[in-house]
């Protein structure tokens, strides 16, 4: 993107406030999760790695998914994006019959899901908001880590903070807390619908994160949208560049005033784009 | 209880303050519940009608169930004591595909739920706090009702409220609403382990509810519980009339005083039991 | 509607379950507003008493508007229906140059609001949620109710609480504080659009009130939603029957099934009805 | 102050809008606190049983205490004024060794307050707003109201709720609950200065309490206020009547007008009192 | 300051903790906004940049402002500081009549705002705390900063948050989100006060941001107190240095003693100034 | 740690994954404490600052005291570790007769604290979360950096936060503020037990703080709980790098399986260490 804007910038004239010209960070999937990707994967991760989140927002919510963000999570590494496939665990508070039914069956959930991920996963904690005990901590995100996972959200508290803060995975949660998961709940349920931060989350979704929250995009409609979201960033560009060459708000947003319409068809002829 | 409290008094020469003898409120299974219980439920329900709600907490948290109390809700009926046997329903914001992929499948859970309410039963409904919303409503708690339904319970919204009012069942929510389930959220599980108000309930669980919340508990240790606490009641109601007639509360609780202890063993003896 | 309720059951040999059926209650409109409405407020005031108020919440959503009900404040008077027309005043936190701009001006807008106050009014203040001081109180709904206003709507505070409940007003709140309004509020503007709890409120708009919140509905379809909830009432308690003589809500709700579709068209034209 | 407003009405040829008068509740100290209190209590306790809780925060705030107003409990019988003289109990999340150490010394501090209640006594319990535990319940609570006890505050919970609201007592907290105080918190301190509901109370303060809230009068000035606001009744209550009969606001309040002055005269002149 | 720290360190013969005089930060207005701004402005702005905020609030509080600092919002570039003049909009929830007819009559606030902004500008939006629905984003941002504005602030939410991030400007909001403003909520009043986290901003105000929140400053006293914040630095540095240098806190603050009020009337004199 | 890691990557030909290796950020007790501290005290807060904080949190536990962990608040400097010894203060909210009488027996006690802070202190304030108003600020933190303070914790506000943020304490809080401590609160009581975000600090308690919060320890238990904390450091370190290297969750944690603990016997030996 700040090649395309210096392009802008040098075919316009404009650049009359350099100053103001902040390039948006450039997102990349992290190795680990990139090296263990499909191909499918690779090229999809990374598409929704170099658009605006707003811009695929807008796609989901065409698609008939208009609450799909979740914005009461806090995120360790506030400068990182995510993108990962959720795999989902469901906490409830403890209780003695339940957890010896649950726990004699098999593995506690959060470790059973790190052992399973898959590249790209996320585990996807519902915790009901409680902050009293963790969900889990560093021996799953590590094991994740290894697994080529790429985060971990819970809308309750993670361990082991410092060390998860250190990791390459990007992890969202409500709060902080030393205190183990028993004896305030136990995982009961994997890979369900489960809900975060008033939005509702399926085994598989995309998720797509960034500073201020996470987009959950159906898996259905996760290539439609990014590709979608491709499309408009010509053009948003070219309305930023309107705007910080000092056009006013009313000739370039949310439509093109005539003039600049004619602007953008030159500018994309130019590039020997169709008009 | 006031029988027995007359009798006390009568047998003790007590009474100096007959002002502060308020009787406990008696309750009892609605009608409408009563006739069409099963007679072991009959017997089960009217014990828990008659003893005090923490005398069954003691014993619910002795046999190792200490997060069993839910105080986070308010009950449209303060006077009314609620009896019944959970009947559960899980709710998640609303989503496209997941709704229509549930409700091609089969009718509505809160109609469902009513539809195959058993005599006794309470629907629980986990709403996440949802309160933009209700969960259901009137035509739910009529079939409800008609089936012998004890109560509704929702950590959310319940609609219709003032003809829910007018009901013989108990109903408990976060707040009322007008507005419809549709297009916050969606019915998505039956009869499996919900979360409300930090506590856990599983289908078949017995509730006891009075004005200050929901005591759940276990069915495998509902006898068992109830008839410890009815075993209690005697003691109790010794202590609050020896409380009652003026003595320290050092020589009556938590342990009677030698001199009381004998007068218990006395008052026994006087009426026939073991001392 | 007991009276329509009477003869339904003794029209349908139903009743099986006498004792389940639990008048709703009647609501009127109160003498001290009644006497001094117009004829035509009269007319549309006791069609909102008469109507189940999510029917009318059916019809405001149907026009356009759903987010028209605010669950977040508590009525004094939970057993009385409000319907009344919206008188705004809004307030911010105090500041002393604004305030004595406004205070110089003229009198406080509490008092204003009530002196102009129209038969059937409902002073709504905006307080921004603020309780730790009252917008208003005794003196103001005094003069109110004497001009036949309806009642009192704050997401704030009121003081003089024991002599607001005893009065023929409704009075919806989020707490109740002895502290007048300075130094921590003043009154800012008359008549304008105002948020209480998460709805705006428009002057001139209807509001209808139950025990669990405030309908609020533009007033230039209150007649049309009055109407049609009006409407509805015959077909509701028609299916309100069947539930409670035991039909399954299969058959009945949302849609009647076809034996009970029969049953209300000869239903009707029993009574001389269109079918 | 019914008397008081019939003579008035009497006297005036008022009474137009004889709905409207609503008299105020007469309240009195409970008889099994007014026996025991001594005479000079009987006095101070019975004015401020009979004026507006308004009226005496008016002179708590005059004297310099603005912030002394709780409003952010539920009494459990909205309908009854307390008045009482605070002794108080500060409790702290459990932790063995203070436990260990202050339970060792000495009973529960629970326990100690009641046994040591004088008559009028109100037990005021600082939580930090914990609900997940109560701080005392039924049997503290009886042997209080045999000492001729008040009421009891907490600022957290209460377990045995609805024998509580069968008592003659007073009782405000946020929510109640089933579960002991045990292992989530423990008494500390005794008869120090609390915070309840962003007030500071101190021992031997005179608590006035209505369905909205606690005023919380230091009781250096509780004589001087209660006589204060005691004189301040027949002028509110002239210009409450010159309200009802239909005075402008303007003319009334906060000041009345030049005719509404001579009238008050007149009126005062005619009962045999000062001008 | 920090040449100043340093000249008196060498005067005093301080320095015996060097490690712990960490230089206040020298905050700066952005050249985007300084280029633009008066030169009234630059030298008021410049003023409140190089003062501690504290001391600009101890001196609208002295004139009779106490309640001017709002501390409900996190601010993006927490290391910078904001000082700009209040642009504020009004938004409501979403309503059909009034967003008609609102929408109708001219562009949304939002960008007429931005458009009409002057340098050293603030955006100032009430949404109310809503969250759900951002009240704008990249776009205003980008045309208010290209006119010079200072910040924007919001108790709500604005979207495409790393964009925003990424700007010289300051922003201030409850919590990010990706959804836009409609069908949440709609802009509705320009320029006339507003509520900003329990704070009353006024059109015109001057603001003065930190990483812990803004001071609201009246324009009509801002010269003056920025005067008088200025006159108070050089006695605060000396006080701060006192104490570095190992002086007991009561010999400092809040007054010198008799001994450092000599030493720094000497310090004064040895600068040429009056002591 | 990160040496020791090297070493194990070394020993064990392990290190397929070296991006992922993230070394544990190294803790320092700052030089304004470490100088000033006891040779014992030395030992005790350099072996907290090597640990993980949950290393030590499973010490406190079994210890018996389960409720240890403050993750309530914000630290001012999130990559800093914390440990010092609480020195407690208690505020109340403002009142006029008894903040007469303790200011007139001795200065403010956010003063006196720092005035007598020993090496290694960290002043603790109970604010009761109250927000409107700062505790203290750069006054109180500035002598207790030269007293050799470890930071200082409110469960409130702090003023002069971005002085704050550039000492060489660490600094808890729930939100900074502008506004002074009057009129708002006062504090009450100087080292008595406190409420800090749900947990009980006694002075002299421990206190370990990392990004997440705030570690609790019982004075009498630090050198015990620092001592088993440190053991674990090696085997935690050896299941991290079993993890690393690719191994099964199931084969490291919580147990290391059969293959495993051999391996660890070996690796033990070889350094010379009791297997």
């Amino acid at each position: 993107m700040p090649k395309f804007a210096l392009l802008l910038l040098a075919w316009c004239g404009w650049g009359q406030n350099p100053a103001l010209v902040s390039p948006a960070p450039e997102h990349q999937v992290p190795p680990h999760v990139f090296h263990k990707l499909s191909a499918q994967d690779r090229v999809l991760f990374s598409r929704l790695m170099s658009v605006e989140l707003e811009s695929v927002w807008a796609g989901v919510t065409a698609e008939g998914y208009p609450n799909c963000f979740i914005n009461e999570l806090t995120p360790l590494r506030p400068g990182a994006r995510m993108v990962g496939r959720a795999r989902t665990i469901r906490y409830l508070p403890n209780r003695k019959d339940l957890r010896e039914k649950l726990y004699s069956a098999g593995p506690q959930l959060n470790y059973k899901s790190s052992e399973e991920a898959q590249p790209g996963d996320v585990l996807v904690f519902e915790a009901g908001g409680e902050t009293r005990s963790a969900v889990t901590g560093n021996v799953t995100a590590t094991r994740l880590m290894v697994r080529g996972g790429a985060g971990m959200v819970a809308d309750g508290a993670f361990r082991d903070v410092p060390m998860l803060a250190a990791m390459p995975l990007q992890v969202y949660m409500l709060r902080g807390q030393a205190a183990g998961v028993a004896p305030v709940q136990m995982s009961v349920d994997y890979q369900v619908p489960v809900r975060i931060g008033g939005v509702t989350v399926i085994p598989g979704d995309i998720l797509l994160g960034d500073m201020h929250g996470i987009l959950v995009i159906p898996a259905a409609i996760a290539e439609k949208v990014a590709g979608r979201a491709l499309a408009t960033v010509e053009r948003e560009e070219f309305q930023r560049q309107l705007l910080l060459s000092g056009e006013s708000i009313y000739a370039v947003y949310p439509n093109l005033s005539e003039a600049n319409r004619k602007k953008y068809e030159e500018y994309r002829k130019a590039k020997g784009q169709e008009p």
